[in-house]
């Protein structure tokens, strides 16, 4: 990877970006991958490349709710895994939850190379941690290779999933899921917490609680509200998306 | 290329984006530039994909500059090769000018890949029309493959041009340029038309007149507004800049 200077006032975008390139060279990503990598960055362009109060607020909402739940999952697909794949490990070991690798565009390579990345993460994070910590990260399950579950409403391949995993989740976390899948989610009963910094995509109006913030931010930041244990309040999705909009249309109006 | 519906409602947005896909298979692009039009896709979305009448005013001000230019020049990069190549070979028909390939990440094969596509879209205009403005069409001359001069201000492969196009330019149109590139060729005293979709960028700043609309749209209305023969104003920058900003955070607001 280039170096790009500690001073550049846009560096973790900038190293999100190379990461997204290299992992696309390894054959990680979705053809139109890089397309919504970019699109994400111009959304997060409006945010200041920061997390909002409003996000802050739904990312607090989320850890309380992935706390009560009584079966969560953390749902990864190419570009999460790549941004914010550390963060899901550590998460889903806070949680003693597994992770699922579930992908729009099914292959099994793509499958079999996001899974393995999951595993290099988690070893990783194991080795660098010790006592309790490092074993419940080495504990976490990551799942995908059987797909011997079902999405109902959804056809396909797009509809498969694990039995242990989304099929018998009671709150979801996906970061940068697709539209249909966050409506077929939500209509089996299911909880969806996503993060997506398009505020009027299809997800983040279906989701139960949005978080429009960058994907790596937003899921170092619910690891560490989890610690913090808050409790779950009565959540009104739509005004925390217009929260959203207004800062981004606030931030877009300083010029200088 | 897969079919989209006529009735689709961002049908223009979606075959942009196959050509993206497809020219990036060829070579054509740079490792980053899916993703720097995803991030295109993302602010077009917010100004509705459709240019504003604060864009319309740049574009009506880029035509009557180009028109009184003594040397004028379009810059063309990868992307907006792909989509506006057409485009950018009627303008330098009516102008009589030249077009220069000019790449940021410049490789000879990516270099003599743009030419020879500019010069496929070339003969394919210049056969569809007919007499004198077939000839002019022929007739465009299409640098970069000689890069004979230099951009003061730039280092390494980046300052490198044709002495006949950029170097010599008073007044270069440059569709999708980086900020560093645009601030050297201002620094240089040449009129910098910049075509950006995103009107806090460092180009959109520096630039002489920004045209904050999606590149093929922007260069068809370029080409039509160049037969109405406009004439240059006192040109505020800033505020064409400030009214993109306001078409982008009031669209962003419609939320339902």
């Amino acid at each position: 990877m280039e170096e790009i200077p500690d001073s550049h006032p846009r560096k973790a975008s900038l190293m999100s970006r190379q990461r997204m390139v290299e992992a696309s060279k390894r054959g990680l990503l979705a053809e139109s991958a890089m397309i919504a990598h970019g699109r994400g960055e111009a959304f997060d362009y409006l945010l200041g490349e920061r997390t909002s109060d409003s996000a802050a607020s739904a990312i607090r909402e989320a850890a309380a709710r992935l706390l009560v739940a009584d079966s969560p999952v953390i749902s990864m697909n190419g570009n999460s895994t790549v941004l914010a794949g550390s963060e899901a490990i550590m998460i889903a070991s806070i949680l003693g939850c597994p992770v699922e690798v579930n992908i729009y565009y099914r292959t099994s390579e793509r499958m079999e190379a996001l899974i393995s990345e999951l595993e290099t993460l988690r070893g990783r994070l194991g080795r660098e941690s010790s006592g309790m910590t490092s074993e419940s990260i080495m504990g976490v399950e990551i799942l995908g290779s059987v797909a011997d579950g079902r999405i109902q409403g959804l056809e396909g391949p797009r509809s498969m999933c694990s039995s242990r995993g989304i099929e018998q989740a009671d709150v979801v976390l996906v970061p940068l899921e697709d539209g249909d899948r966050c409506e077929a989610l939500t209509s089996l009963g299911k909880q969806v917490i996503a993060i997506d910094l398009n505020p009027l995509s299809r997800t983040s109006k279906t989701a139960t609680v949005t978080i429009v913030d960058e994907v790596s931010r937003a899921m170092g930041r619910i690891a560490e509200e989890l610690l913090e244990n808050p409790s779950t309040t009565d959540w009104n999705n739509e005004s925390a998306l217009r929260g959203a909009l207004e800062v981004m249309s606030s931030s877009s109006l300083r010029i200088d």
